[in-house]
């Protein structure tokens, strides 16, 4: 078992100074309380602001930003998850170019999560594959790799990002390599409550493993974010669920509990993949 | 615009008259009221009781029943949706021949569902693709094929079949063939609320379709059943939901909230099928 702490919070667009206070704070007293991970919404570190991040962040500042994300991790001894702008992969080609503007190689970005263990070392990384909306398909490229799974604290442990855990077949790719956690940033218009409240706890009912979703709260350039950051168990409960405005939640996780409801009603096993790839057509 | 209904009832077991008597009875009340369709729970019309049914019941009295059922339907001028054991295709093979008994060809049943429309007629048919435990698995064979699609009423009408639209594959088949209205007979036990709650409400959203969802309540054979039956629209909302005694719901479900789920958030068009296939592995 880990104990979880998931982060809620409104970001300054382009402001990592205050961003990352906000973040240090929140490890301190996370790590206090006994977590063992902090979780972090999408593109948190910088704002959730697509355009604006296009048009004016400094990429030679991303380098030192993660230094400073790994160094929180190592000061207060806890795992730490955030998401920032990352240099695409050159064979990465974006499905959307009919909304997308052309982009030249070297200014193409995928929006990125990285999971830092306690020492501040890099363990896992994921690229978001499905862009949500005009503003993401201008900004960034869509990645095409599925989320990959690392043991941590014991846990096998995955990411996606926001839009992506709304497709249960990103969830299914996880839970295929053997996730039992998966981690999710992301940043959540208002008027989207049954993402939270609905999908994610299909998402982990239906896979049969936690899933973890931080999300802003508040306004950020155009958007106004519902907040709802959730904790969801592998029986489709909720395991902590926040309000509107700034939290900090916790939740157990661990593996027992996705056993028990893997040997109770066996989904992985009884899936027919064979059947649903020839029915995808 | 069609005015839905679905009956949630106690069945006895291998006692069709009285159960048919129960379906008439719903059959008029729904039409009464100005439904065009009414659905009814899984093998309701001979009780949920898979070993029984594979030991006791009489193949040669099926006929007769889909002919009493279709003279429902036409008497009181509405569709129907009933589930039936029904003779399983020569090429279907169980993908459970290590929990089921061999079975002499002859022998080999599908739980399947059918619709026939107000004139008595059947205008689609499904056998259940995934089994759902130990009695099922010995009573029947597994079907292979994917739901198809009919154009109801105005409305494009897809079946499934309890255990199988908890796999959101299931219902994505449906929706990449133009399903707007999914009707699903179901056998769901007290104790898997998460399923109409959660599981049903998630399927509905991100297919973003209508899905009725018909269970048995009370106890049946050696089940005991939830009831719980549901509609839930293609904004995951729940139109209409069942207690746990017996009960007639009706929702009004149509193609305009379909089209505009559809249009707010593109999720079948954004998917990304071909990755799916390759990450399934």
């Amino acid at each position: 078992m880990m104990l979880l702490s998931v982060l809620q919070a409104n970001a300054s667009v382009l402001d990592a100074d205050a961003n990352l206070r906000i973040i240090d704070d929140a490890a301190r007293r996370a790590s206090q309380a006994g977590a063992g991970l902090l979780l972090t919404p999408e593109l948190f570190p910088v704002g959730y602001a697509p355009l604006r991040l296009h048009a004016e962040l400094d990429p030679a500042s991303l380098p030192g930003i993660k230094e400073r994300l790994a160094d929180i991790a190592r000061r207060h001894r806890i795992g730490l998850v955030y998401s920032l702008p990352a240099p695409a992969e050159a064979s990465v080609q974006s499905t959307h170019d009919d909304v997308a503007e052309p982009t030249p190689a070297e200014d193409r970005w995928n929006i990125s999560a990285t999971l830092v263990d306690a020492h501040g070392a890099e363990v896992l990384n994921y690229a978001k594959v499905h862009l949500f909306g005009g503003e993401e398909h201008k900004a960034f490229v869509a990645a095409q790799e599925p989320p990959a799974v690392v043991d941590f604290n014991g846990i096998r442990t995955s990411m996606l990002i926001c839009y992506d855990v709304e497709f249960p077949e990103a969830v299914r790719a996880a839970a295929s390599r053997g996730a039992e956690l998966l981690l999710v940033p992301t940043a959540l218009s208002a008027g989207f409550e049954n993402v939270p409240q609905v999908l994610i706890r299909a998402r982990a009912l239906e896979s049969q493993l936690n899933v973890a979703y931080a999300n802003h709260c508040g306004h950020e350039d155009i958007y106004n974010f519902l907040g709802g950051s959730v904790v969801a168990g592998p029986d489709g409960s909720l395991l902590a669920a926040a309000g509107e405005g700034p939290a900090l939640l916790f939740a157990e996780v661990g593996t027992e509990t996705v056993n028990s409801a893997r040997n109770e009603v066996p989904y992985l096993r009884e899936r027919r993949p064979e059947l649903y790839k020839e029915w995808e057509g």
